[in-house]
């Protein structure tokens, strides 16, 4: 075991895991191999290994956990899937990493109160495994196989944002670790509350900064009856944005509207064998009751034809839509397979949606004179966009430019430097610009909060 | 600059309306009939008047004002339209009401975003005229003539709630000024963000103890193609509620639904000259498209039917909704005429909706003890009612005891002491019940924020 993290308090990580060993036996990992898993990032950013790594079961062991560290002082790094991928999980200060990927019961579900409360290392396809039987489901659908706790950490959203909200909206109570191990729970069942803080916004998109998410209360919703898809294509972007618009303001029933740009089409037609127009396009799912979903197909098509889209294509059975949806969720794997062997970052800010075309172009333009390849696929119902920006080892200072002018137009459009990515380590450079003074409140939040400094530190922002 | 040690409360005051009084004139109100005016409460609990009252016009002179009330550590007090009725804009301690209805502007409308930003002095009606034009509108629909501002700091909710959320949704950012004059702003204008600490939920809610929120940005709706209104009579309470678990699992439409009991409903028909079933009774309303709304109605229809209701009235025509709706609205009157003269306090309490026939059902057993007449209406696809207790002044302790016991009836069922109304100096007394050691988490952030604990003092906990 080797503890050498220069940043680390090698006394307090030491003193803590003479404590811990003894409790956890074979549950608390050391070996190379395993701090090297652990400290890997789903990212371009460079590993970062812990001095340990905890296997947990639940709550109480949780607390057992922290309540040893924060009397140490030995950092913490809460860990799900480890699928974030602005390295939220990296232990950059050394600390014990806590695998929660254990905690996968699904505790209860109301169908009545269309209510769960999960364990926070549950994925999301396997709470949606266990509800298929009673009709419901829950909706947050990000790419990763990532646990609800790392997605609720992180405010994680995905394409069907645009109809049932992020993590912010759905999660309706927490049981929370805090530094010291003192347990809380925050929120509940209950729809709606006017009772004190607001504790649970208060963790949900802290990435760990603030305490230990180890059980979520959740909201749940019933299986459409219908659902139909299309595909819709246009000659510039503009139209497909204002289809967008339409289609939001007459309130159709409107579950997943994504967009790709032509480079992010071409490169579907490669990789997917398809012989799609290489035009900005939307994905449309459509979903509700029979006639309400024949009417809002209807309607979104004369809306698609009047911003002039070059072709609509209609999924006609099950088997089709499937085909459709599999085409835009293997986007990425298309795109990387533009330039093999390459990294990719992927951007996520989020802008007004009327800002959208105006913040893509400008985007584009400055790319234009780089090597950078760089296709868009994006939640435009949301005005949230990804451009992978591929890259070779030989241009990073390109890559950082790029970003940060991103970003910077995001901002200069009332947007945001992240739409469901998180800071992380990736983007805490952003902070100050998109926050000002809010950012010093957040601080005060940290240190109020957890006053050792012990959650997941560097994360988010410096103190 | 530090509190001198030896300033009172009452120096503190005078040292800053001294320092007040020339920048703002005629706008500092000192008049015992203004202090009696602004400390006077729109409930059951007693009148404390402030020391002054400021009107102030815009974030600036917020900040000003409450640099200057830091500085000597004089207690402030936000007010919009005076209409909380837990005593949040009460003066407990004395010090400065900061009157914020003079902060009345729409600031801009953006059509196609669908978000708009107002002062946190506008009234929703306010607001919603502004809208009409553009197709938009804004839900959150309490009884009262609330500002917007009020509304997001007691978290306020609606008949709307159902499908589109309280305040705690819909507001996507604020201006706050913090107790020392800074001002931040918090969230934005995207739609979604995954950057940093959830400032926002953190003074949605705080009823004025953490800042003073000046101005707000709120999702927007565009107003439904079609609208239907429906009146079910139920034999028994079960039978409604059943009723609407269905309807919310199926996804129908509605926009409202809400819940009258039998002693409501004998209110309603001596009040508004109604011929109504005196029995559980549910007020539906079904939005969307033509085709949509035909059908949610059609199955809602088939719902009620095979949970046995015993009268289905469909509205006809506009104004037939319109009626059935005024006579919802008119509930608190027909039940204050039941008792003329008598005092109601008027309970808020929500639940997991699979609760609520046996949380109400409990309470009404114990009512049925005492002199006190209770009817019941309720936001029942959120699972949060209101008892109205008609009382004299011959009867508190008895008040106090029932009311005690609704929300001890409450947080047993895994629901919260307040739905809607907020905490207040009324319902302090439940919070350590409902959030445990939650509750002293919350005093750390309020010591955080503001150390000096000029905020609202006394409000939602005492320190």
């Amino acid at each position: 075991m080797s503890l050498d993290a220069h940043e680390t308090p090698v006394g307090a990580v030491k003193a803590a895991l003479a404590e811990l060993g003894p409790i956890f036996g074979e549950r608390l990992l050391t070996s190379a191999a395993a701090r090297a898993h652990y400290g890997a990032a789903e990212s371009w950013l460079p590993a970062a290994p812990p001095d340990a790594v905890l296997l947990l079961h639940d709550t109480a062991e949780v607390s057992q956990a922290l309540a040893i560290c924060h009397r140490h002082g030995a950092p913490v790094i809460p860990f799900g899937a480890g699928s974030s991928i602005e390295g939220q999980v990296l232990a950059p200060q050394g600390g014990i990493t806590l695998d929660l990927s254990g905690m996968d019961r699904v505790l209860a579900v109301h169908a009545e109160d269309m209510d769960c409360i999960v364990q926070c290392g549950t994925t999301r396809q396997r709470l949606n495994e266990e509800l298929r039987d009673c009709g419901l489901f829950f909706p947050v659908d990000l790419g990763a196989h990532a646990t609800l706790g790392g997605m609720a950490s992180t405010r994680a959203s995905g394409t069907t944002t645009v109809r049932y909200g992020s993590m912010r909206e759905l999660v309706l109570g927490l049981a929370v670790v805090l530094p010291d191990g003192q347990v809380i729970r925050t929120g509940g069942r209950a729809r709606k509350s006017a009772s004190g803080y607001d504790l649970t916004h208060l963790f949900v998109g802290a990435e760990g900064t603030l305490g230990v998410i180890t059980e979520l209360t959740l909201r749940l919703f019933g299986i459409p009856a219908a659902a139909q898809s299309l595909l819709c294509s246009f000659a510039e972007l503009n139209a497909a944005t204002g289809c967008v618009v339409e289609a939001l303001q007459f309130g159709l029933g409107v579950s997943r509207i994504e967009l790709a740009d032509e480079l992010q089409m071409r490169a579907i037609n490669a990789y997917s064998g398809t012989d799609l127009p290489e035009s900005p396009t939307l994905w449309v799912e459509i979903t509700g009751s029979d006639p309400a979903v024949a009417h809002d197909v209807a309607l979104f098509r004369d809306l698609a034809e009047g911003a002039g889209a070059s072709r609509i294509e209609l999924a006609q059975t099950p088997e089709d839509a499937a085909k459709l949806w599999r085409i835009r969720h293997d986007a990425l794997y298309a795109t990387r397979a533009l330039r093999p062997g390459v990294t990719g970052l992927s951007t996520d800010v989020c802008v007004p949606l009327s800002r959208l075309p105006e913040c893509i172009a400008a985007i584009k333009a400055e790319i234009a004179g780089t090597g950078l390849v760089a296709p868009l696929v994006g939640h435009v119902g949301d005005g949230n966009f990804h451009l992978v920006l591929l890259f070779d080892a030989s241009d990073p200072a390109e890559l950082a430019r790029i970003s940060a002018r991103l970003v910077e137009l995001a901002l200069a459009m009332e947007g945001t430097a992240t739409g469901e990515h998180g800071v992380g380590l990736g983007k805490k450079d952003y902070m100050a610009a998109e926050h000002g003074p809010a950012l010093e409140l957040m601080r005060r939040l940290k240190r109020a909060v957890d006053p050792r400094g012990i959650m997941n530190p560097g994360k988010i922002f410096d103190l």
